[in-house]
This record gives C-alpha cells, structure tokens and sequence, in this order.
C-alpha cells in the first residue's frame, strides 16, 4: 500500500459537485472510476474541500492508498487518458502514511470571479459570477476587513452545514478590479457550507450601496442566517489551493498558477496567518 | 425599414458554426429565431466573418433591416432575454442604409489562444487550443514574418474555399507569450477559409521544432494545400474584431476589450495597414 496525493483541477459546471452521489455525475464519481480502470481495484478518495455544485477547482488536492505501484508520471498520462476533459489531474506524488489530504491542509484559499456589466459573459458564461449593477470597490473592501479573524461565522453558513463547530479564521479577503470584472480572493482554515457564497451575497449587496459596509458586521455578530442575503451564484467559485505543512513536500502549484496568471489572477504567495 | 447593427459575442463550443444549417444549432439560427421573437417577424442577417464550427467571437459583428422600431437599449436587453447564454449581444446601433457587416468591413481580427503544457486546460477546455510539446516562441515569429503582407494563401486556404481569390493582405501576425499560454493575433483585409487554423498548424510545427521557420515561406510559395500542416483545433480561436470605416461610427469595443484583458490579452489598437 502506497499513500498517493493527486492535484487535480476541474470546471464544475458539468457536475453536481465533488462528493459521490448515485448516478455518478459527481467529481470523485468521475475520478474513482478512472482510478478503478487504472488500478483495476476499486479505492476510496478524500479531497481537501468538498466543492458544490457548479463550483470549480484550480487545485483540489486528493488522497488514496493504492495497492498497485505506478510511475509517478503514469498517474497524471493514465488518469487523463480516463477522465472526461473536464477533469484533469494536474500532478501526484507518493506522500507519508499520515498525509490526509483533508485533515493535514492547514488552509483553504477559494477565488471568485464576478463580472458588473449589463451584458453577462457568454464565452465565460459558468465560469464567472454576473451582476448588472455597478459596484464600488472600497465600501467592499471596508466590509471585507468588518470579516477578517476569527469569528462564529453562523450567519454566512447554510442550514445543511454539518461542521461541528461555527467558527473559523478568516485570514485573507481581498478584492481586486481589473475593468468590469472582480476578483475576490478569500483564505481561512477552513471553509462552512456556502459561506463563501453567502459572504459574496453580502459583498455584493454592500458593492450595489445597498447596505453600507457596517451592515455586514452587524450581520456577522447576529449570528443569523436568515438576515443574511440571498446565496450567491456557484459560477464564479473556484477553490484555489490547499496548503500543507512542508514536511509533506507537495509539489508547487506551477500549473494553477500560470492558468490564474492567464485568467488574469496574480497568484497569492503565502500569507502569515 | 431601418438598417441596425449587432455586436455579438459568443461561446462557438456548442454551436456548428455561425451559418444557418437545417437543425438551427448553430449561431446565425439561433440569432434569427431571437429576432423572429423579438419583431414578430422573419429577418435575415449578415455577419462580418462566418465562424467554423467550436470557433468563438469576442465581437461579431451582424447587420439586419427592421421592419419595427426599438429603443437601442431594447435591442440588447430583449434579445439577450431570447439566446442561449453561450450567445450575447453587446451592443446595437442604428446605421446608414449602405452599411454591409460583411462589404464594408475593410479588416477582421482573429485570436488564437493555444496552451503549451503536458496536461490540457480543463477549465478552459474548448476555449484553448493545446499541444503537449514545448514550443519555442523566436522561430514561430521568424516564420510570422515571412507571411506578412499581400500573398496567395492558396497552401493555407481549406479545398471547400468559396471565395473567387486566394489573395489575402495579412498585416498583422504577433505572438505573445504568459507563462504556458501564447497569444497569436492575426489582421487581414479578409481570411480564406480555415487559413488562420492552417496558419496555426504550420506555426505549431515550426515552435516544436519539426521545421525551421523558412518551410513556412516555402509552403506559402508552393500554393499547394496538400503539402501543408493538418488544420489546427477551433478551440482557441476568436473572431475578435472587424473595422469599419469611421463614417458609419460603430460603438468601440469596450466589452471585448475588458473581456480581452481579463483573459490576459492585451487589446490591439488600430494597426496601420
């Protein structure tokens, strides 16, 4: 038994998120069929964040203990030659018997992507989040600091979250403007249900001058879902990277970065927590 | 009778090309039965470069005599309550009775975006071309050189070619570089049928290193189709632009030009020609 990790990059729109479902129209259904055609033995996976629905990934990192042995380069050539091209395995590596590839991370960071512009996009139609209000940037970005730290971030988690507890820390919330499209940039220890979305429901709100940005403090001390706005669209949600302790030795993230830098993204180096 | 111009820009993956097929999936059917909605009544369209099949348009631009009378804003918002999302109009005007979207335009504009990596987009899948060899960029933009300026792209031009001349006027041919993906941004007075695509499977061979960059100026002076490169996947490639004479005032592109700079692609200014 060899534990392997896998750095895997996905568009969600096709998929009814990352977590097995019957009928199969999931990621990890996806990838456990191509790792069970190519280790002809079925073998369960565990993600660093379970996306939803429509939500994408520039680096989702899995994973598995396989019984068969394999070049390293054989994973990346084999799985991709399995999977749909929606899918595509970015990079594996053998990693250390206690490596988990959802317990060990020590940071999510998720991007999304939102365009103001009367007219939506249609070559990234599902790929970038879409309102035909104009926003305003710094009352976001005052809002934005009200939400950094640790907080019980109940009023931005869904009804169906099962976290046990409602706390997280909140260590990067950035927003960036490159002409009508927004680039929100969000890292914590770890993520609720929907509270990326329902954070961008609130943002967005206070970019449309709603709200002032106060209200979004207000919203996070109520501690109150349902004073919170509307869940945000998946479409411009991408789940950027898991971080790890070093000792763990992942590889870089050479592949999201050159795509971020191409969507026009800079990539974040790491951040003090 | 009022003569009005679209601006379009759309997704070609799920469409078969911009012309009218029995079946409507394509882009011009899609369009027309919008208008049909819209005005109650049949119009026909013409566009300024007939996309292929998977080919997208960051702006494309149409034209159509109405027989009923809308609000410009109308045009944009009714008609993009009609298409699919992969479809959008951007912007509509009101022009003189002798404008021609295809006549009178004097220069088109494609992109081709093609990534060089081991492992293909899948986020960007069918929105970037791909090759799995490394390229190197300096002997591609030898080989630009040699086919800039007025020549019979016969070699470049696909056998189902209707048009009367083979002689195009290619006046521009730049690559730019970012990281694994590259830019390749073509202006001509027209384009022959697949030539851009052409084009692109014979500068692919030249930055893998198959050929040196004067094959190319060979290909070209041997006016012989079957001597040439296979034709390059539509997936990277954009209609990005068709000029006009200032006298019939088309809206600038602001759209595509956000649209351009988010993906990374610095818009091109006019070009003198």
């Amino acid at each position: 038994m060899a534990r392997i990790a896998l750095g895997l990059a996905y568009d969600g729109a096709p998929w009814l998120g990352w977590q097995t479902q019957p009928g199969g129209r999931t990621v990890q259904d996806q990838l456990e069929a191509a790792l069970a055609s190519f280790l002809v033995c079925k073998v369960d996976t565990i993600c660093a964040g379970r996306t939803d629905t429509g939500v994408h990934a520039f680096e989702q990192v899995v994973h598995l203990d396989s019984p068969v042995e394999r070049r390293m380069e054989s994973w990346v050539r084999g799985l991709n030659a399995l999977l749909p091209p929606s899918i595509r395995v970015q990079w594996a590596c053998a990693v250390a018997e206690h490596f988990h590839a959802r317990f060990s991370a020590q940071a999510r960071s998720y991007f999304y992507l939102l365009r103001a512009h009367r007219v939506a996009s249609p070559i990234l139609h599902g790929k970038v989040g879409w309102t035909h209000y104009p926003l305003s940037l710094e009352p976001m970005r005052e809002a934005a600091c009200l939400l950094l730290g640790e907080h019980d971030f109940s009023a931005f988690r869904s009804s169906e979250c099962q976290a046990a507890s409602p706390v997280r820390r909140l260590d990067r919330l950035d927003i960036g403007q490159q002409g009508d499209f927004y680039i929100f940039r969000f890292r914590a220890n770890a993520f609720l249900h929907h509270m990326v979305r329902n954070l961008m429901g609130a943002l967005v709100e206070v970019g449309k001058g709603k709200y002032p940005p106060s209200w979004v403090g207000e919203l996070l001390a109520a501690r109150d879902r349902r004073k919170g706005p509307a869940t945000f669209s998946p479409a411009g949600l991408y789940l950027a990277r898991a971080e790890y302790p070093p000792e763990f030795a992942l590889p870089s993230v050479p592949e999201s970065a050159s795509l971020l830098s191409h969507l026009g993204i800079p990539f974040p180096g790491p951040v003090a927590g």
